[in-house]
């Protein structure tokens, strides 16, 4: 089984996470699902959530997939020195990083995004781009692709992003099926973005 | 503020329940969203999720919304009377009731459905139809409502209805600045449904 390892930190967006998690998690055959935090236990969010993680030290080694997703908590865990060095070295060993939304400034924090194209959600993307002057920040994109990192831009376009990965790794054939079982229109097309000038 | 109910069972679908989440989650003006199953405590999926609960009977009186999701767990919960007992009692206190998926087939055991217009996901249509004769099962469309039952298609299907539910309240612009604040292209005809042919 493959691994996805899915970083979850208090107040983290609900969608960002478990929107990637759904489409991945039914494709059972072929990937696993865990969550972890720098901590362990309970992560909780504004929306009532409160989920059981791991500590991000019980990750398997070379995880196939490492999601980052955005929300409000990223503002205060981008400062957080030893959560950013986790990822760093967390991304470093995955097959791919995959962030939605504003968890591409974690990544960036990182610098494993130095010198790669990447996007965010177009809501927090002045704040996105402040984070790093050394990424290239395409705000008009549904989701990016440099190297084995993804990332999308808001809530929703996580979904998209996933959908877009599994087409890469598996044929669009097979995303289309995923995306047809769970009565989603996938938005194919990375570079078409109707959020990004509202 | 108003109280949304989400009911959940071990092998819930994670999208039905956290797609309307995020999205009535986000007004945090009016909205307050708590977990609950019939036991309490930590509630599990095959997507590796593990989230905290509260009993049925810790419900506040008079939820806004009851939300039902479906997932592979309804078909084991459509023989637990003492689950089914209890949605009826909250379904009949709730101002409304959403059901995502075949959690429709959870509200159709009770009886609350009888006689009332209601879909389901299209690729467990013949189940869920199964589960009861006495309601009006609507096969082409994305979601429906009658009175203060909302009933949604497939896993994504539960986000379009939640918005569709958001314009009954509070008017289609609000619905869809919503949409846009999660960079989610709303499906707004609740009588066009791509899937049901598939």
């Amino acid at each position: 089984m493959k691994q996805i390892a899915v970083l979850l930190f208090n107040d983290f967006e609900t969608l960002d996470a478990f929107g990637p998690v759904e489409i991945l998690g039914r494709i059972k055959s072929v990937y696993s699902v865990a969550f972890y935090s720098l901590q362990g236990g309970h992560v909780t969010n504004s929306h009532g959530i409160s989920i059981l993680t791991q500590k991000l030290d019980e990750i398997p080694p070379n995880p196939e997939i490492f999601l980052i997703p955005g929300g409000l908590g990223t503002r205060k865990e981008i400062t957080n020195a030893a959560l950013i060095h986790k990822i760093k070295s967390i991304a470093q060993q995955s097959n791919f990083v995959l962030t939605v939304c504003t968890g591409s400034a974690l990544l960036a924090a990182s610098g494993l995004l130095d010198h790669k194209s990447a996007t965010s959600n177009k809501r927090a993307f002045d704040w996105v781009m402040s984070t790093s002057n050394q990424v290239n920040w395409i705000k008009n994109a549904r989701w990016t692709v440099d190297g084995n990192f993804y990332t999308s831009s808001g809530v929703s376009a996580g979904m998209d992003m996933t959908l877009g990965f599994l087409a890469d790794q598996h044929g669009v054939d097979f995303a289309r099926s995923i995306a047809t079982e769970i009565e989603y229109h996938w938005n194919e097309d990375e570079d078409r973005d109707d959020f990004s000038e509202q």
